[in-house]
């Protein structure tokens, strides 16, 4: 699959995709505001642009993507509806864009996902289905549903619009704050991941762009590492955004095309930098939201008198669940 | 005292003297930002802005107060230091203001005031002295250190200095977002809601300003039904700035001059605000920080088609701690 787009010319999403998806998005999606922090740019010795997309809608950036898909169905396919799989940021991304475009919306969701994440999903309309992580594929179960029902497969990741969508948060934060010399992006399924830097390469030429995904759910890194796709399988962190088992057919030559590195981070790490930005900072992100981020602050990624973007992927947390958080 | 301060020319703290801080704490204080949210536009059928103090250096509106104070001081007061009384807030402005302007600094704490705020304090370079909230008045003990010591008392809010500097919050806000037709600030000494309220009535001439207390510690809107000075002790709130037990020589003759109406929300009412901006705004506020945003979600403050300002005076929570705020 990957040398079918070794080429940059047949590279699924282009710049010109991420330009549409930003004149698309006007007045849909939040133009999300840029943090800076004192402690942070001393500490780091750089100047650090915080992309907050836990300020977006629904709390993510997956607000972009779905909103992006969604305005581009033909109008069969948005009167019959569309269906998705998600562990919960997607799923209320879809469920809202569905809202506001008049699409209804079904999720397949797994039963554990954060509670706060499945009531904002059915609080804006959608109809949930869950499933057993431990038991079921998700995909062949959503497959089988959108046959039944008719509807069209919104993928979380491996969708063009989405990628595109997606990427216009770093063609926001480029756009604001000007060139970058390295910009850090947590990775899932690599949508907002291969999108951002396609911004990034784009805008801010001699921008490295490195992918940052948790220690227990690698795969994106050994794929990228060995450029041959490699899996994990509910993996233990409590970033589950990047839970995912493996990046996409369009995101992987995506990433191994326009990313420079991918680093990974412990735990540790994750839930240190999250209490950090909840307590120092002020805002509200999730685990999967501080990757970017904790790649940083722990030192994992070094870098001295650079313009940094990171981009805070989301803020979903339940807090009558936060005592998970407390285990360090 | 109140009799003495009846006539407007003079009151304690003027309009000129919050312009005066204002230009005073230009480049020291942040320009914290205002945000609104759509939810609550909807639910109140009114268009909110919360000033987010949450924001300001050390976590809170206090650094306002305290910086403006200390860059009055004389020189000789300055070699000397100073010495203040605070549940946290106030403690930490004071550090970090007297670190920034060369000026070394004590402070008399509550041993149960909450960690995060020791550390900070700590963190800026002050001494902190504990002392026990049950057993002894900490203006008592404040007075005996700062004799013995030769130190200048910067009071938490019964001050001209500290409160034309926290009124900066509201003057701030309206020349940024325009007239209001409302203003909602909370009230532990007054100092707050007294520098808020000139800047109101001076910017926005129309606006009715509303001070907002726990109705655990209602000491502030029994003063002001009553125009006499009542008092409260070592009440049970979770909004620990708000425990103090008194308005001020100061503050009591500005609030009955300047504020409209007290109002006073439940304990159930300052949790459930507080989850709400922590999980749907995205934004860190500690208990005493969402006691106005309370007054308007709750219904008790009640308002149609109007501009209304909320400050949010703090965002300083020890997460660790977290677990005392799920009783409900």
């Amino acid at each position: 699959m990957s040398t079918h787009f070794c080429a940059q010319n047949l590279l699924p999403v282009s710049f010109a995709d991420l330009e549409s998806a930003a004149k698309r998005l006007q007045g849909k999606a939040f133009k999300t505001p840029v943090m800076t922090s004192e402690t942070v740019n001393k500490q780091t010795n750089s100047q650090v642009f915080f992309k907050c997309e836990n300020f977006q809608r629904t709390g993510s950036f997956k607000f972009r993507g779905a909103c992006n898909a969604l305005m581009q169905l033909s109008e069969a396919e948005k009167q019959r509806g569309v269906l998705t799989f998600s562990s919960g940021n997607h799923a209320q991304a879809i469920a809202l864009a569905g809202k506001l475009l008049g699409i209804s919306t079904t999720v397949v969701m797994p039963a554990d996902a954060p509670k706060v994440k499945q009531e904002a999903t059915r609080g804006y309309g959608a109809e949930i289905i869950f499933y057993d992580r431990a038991q079921v594929s998700r995909e062949k179960l959503t497959s089988r549903i959108a046959e039944e029902r008719h509807l069209t497969i919104i993928p979380p990741y491996d969708d063009t619009r989405v990628i595109a969508g997606q990427g216009t948060a770093a063609l926001e934060l480029i756009a604001e704050v000007g060139e970058l010399d390295l910009l850090l992006v947590c990775c899932g399924g690599g949508g907002l991941l291969s999108g951002c830097a396609i911004a990034a390469k784009t805008l801010s030429p001699k921008c490295k762009v490195i992918g940052v995904e948790p220690e227990q759910a690698d795969d994106a890194a050994r794929s990228f590492r060995t450029k041959t796709l490699q899996t994990v399988s509910n993996p233990d962190t409590i970033a589950d955004g990047a839970r995912t088992p493996y990046l996409g057919k369009l995101t992987f030559p995506l990433v191994l095309h326009y990313v420079d590195d991918m680093a990974t981070v412990s735990e540790a790490e994750i839930r240190r930098t999250m209490f950090f930005m909840w307590e120092r900072m002020k805002i509200v992100v999730e685990p999967t939201g501080v990757l970017a981020a904790a790649a940083l602050l722990s030192g994992v990624v070094q870098a001295e008198n650079a313009r940094i973007g990171v981009i805070v992927s989301g803020g979903n947390v339940d807090f009558r669940e936060v005592y998970q958080f407390f285990s360090l």
